[in-house]
């Protein structure tokens, strides 16, 4: 009998699909294996083609003076850094300014670096600059939401192949966020406590869906996984907001994050995926009941019309089965 | 600069992002053209492979008795027909069983048929078939939410050639549709007016975004449409639920559909997509302040991090160009 699950805090639902049940196994990513080069001539984020980007909003460089990690505003942005925030209201048509900042951070010189492959002082590193671009952008007084993400592979949307994962700054809370954080807020309004904090701590007792525990993170397959190997890092800390992250924990983080994709990449032979930092909305820190997470996505499925008409999801993997799966794989 | 939307219905945002912006055309279909045959030994859904699926709960027959279109319960259930209600909630695992009923709609006997090159008459009849698997579900008890579509291709997860579509009913009505309606009653309670009674009043006297009208129906790009070409097919008179389709209404349909589709087909050199039924709960008939529609997103972009995180939609085509592409391509 399928499973119709319920995720406590996004109060998303899921149909664990039993009667189309796969392996985790045989998810493994498809595509064609090719040999990717260390530098490409062609690549505007090798080093070398700097004058192929706009000028670097931060840098990073090792010893020598060589950038190790590179931050530059995106050349085909979403919102525009100029502007003023203006909202129009015209009969049905309602719109706002798209003002807001747009940045990409080169994660390595290499063109071929992965996430599995890099060192983890390296990936701190790349953390340590996700938080400098967040407080950055937060000071930004048109911002009122701040995205970090890192689109890997065709399947999850990148157009370049040199690694880098993006921060987008908009001046509006979407209303996707706006009734998580209300959800949160019922729970705590009802509880007393921060559904993600009681979320934590069921998973860490049950240990079922638990993939990598280090001293500041837990990453775990959701019980309501929206897709297969679909997996979630949170800080055992209470915080909601990423910049709240501290120094002990980025190095955790790297660590954590290390180790979770490098289990997804020899469990599925490197397949395409979205990560997404989840944070509370700028102007709304200070808040007991919203905890920041990060949320990582494996592109295996296709959503079709189920998904459009009903915001739910199939998955056609058992979290706990895949959950299992994951923390299996020894990495090296 | 660009344009943050806000869609008035449904209060999705999308960024219309000029800076990255293309022309209609840019988004033809790339995919491999090949030869698809007027019948596949191998389909299950072709005729005298009637018994390579399960026993069929609805069929229409020509005047020879030969089958012309065929309801079948769907081999790979999403959710099963057999089985109770039952909700479970335990500490942070909540749930509920998966029953209901998942049916696909084989629209044709023809492996290669597509609704461009369909007769009127017989996608009249298929709508026809929809109406009556819908009233058929609603009596179920058990059902809070039906949902009817089409995965066309496979961008769009389609994963059977021949032309079918699939009607899934669900035990649970998604938070994602709960906010949609609770939208909709705030704003009759507001206005005294169905939303989208009033954005299709608008659309008409504007006519920049309208792409097909026809007796009954207008076919349009959204004002907030969510990706390039996506459309909306609105029946002028206000209705909550499929279900109250009259036949007239039917025949309207079929031919604005028909249009609708073929301009897309052309226009885009066959393009994957999805069309989605957006009806009521079935326990909520006869409100006032929502109205059914049908959602056509064709898939011709991927969706990434930033979506994943904001459950915004970023549109590299602008509305009124679509619009404007689509109702300039004449169809014979």
């Amino acid at each position: 009998m399928p499973e119709i699950r319920q995720n406590i805090a996004t109060k998303e639902w899921v149909v664990i699909s039993t009667e189309r049940a796969k392996r985790p196994e045989d998810f493994k990513s498809i595509k064609e294996k090719k040999v990717v080069p260390e530098h490409s001539q062609s690549c505007p984020f090798c080093p070398g083609n700097e004058h192929m980007t706009p000028y670097e909003s931060y840098v990073i460089n090792d010893e020598f003076g060589k950038w190790k990690c590179r931050v530059i505003p995106n050349k085909y942005p979403a919102v525009v850094s100029e502007g003023t925030v203006e909202y129009k209201m015209e009969g049905i048509k309602r719109k706002v300014t798209g003002v807001g900042c747009a940045e990409v951070i080169i994660e390595s010189p290499k063109h071929n670096m992965i996430i599995p492959l890099m060192p983890e002082n390296d990936l701190a590193q790349v953390i340590f600059v996700y938080k400098q671009r967040y407080i950055s952008a937060e000071k930004d007084k048109r911002i009122k939401m701040i995205i970090i993400f890192k689109n890997y592979g065709e399947q999850a949307g990148a157009s370049i192949e040199h690694p880098h994962s993006q921060l987008i700054a908009i001046p509006v809370v979407p209303f996707h966020i706006r009734y998580r954080i209300e959800e949160a807020m019922r729970y705590f309004d009802e509880t007393g406590e921060c559904v993600f904090c009681k979320m934590l701590k069921e998973e860490l007792l049950c240990q079922e869906r638990i993939v990598v525990e280090t001293g500041h993170f837990v990453s775990f397959v959701p019980y309501a996984a929206l897709s297969p190997c679909h997996m979630w890092i949170l800080p055992r800390r209470h915080m909601e907001s990423f910049s709240e992250i501290n120094d002990a924990e980025i190095t955790d983080l790297a660590k954590n994050l290390k180790l979770t994709l490098s289990k997804l990449y020899l469990g599925l032979d490197n397949p395409d995926y979205n990560f997404v930092i989840r944070s509370v909305p700028v102007n709304e820190k200070g808040k007991e009941y919203y905890h920041w997470y990060i949320t990582i996505m494996p592109r295996l499925i296709k959503t079709a019309g189920f998904e459009i008409g009903t915001g739910m999801s199939i998955n056609t993997s058992i979290p706990e089965n895949d959950a299992k799966f994951l923390r299996e794989i020894k990495v090296r």
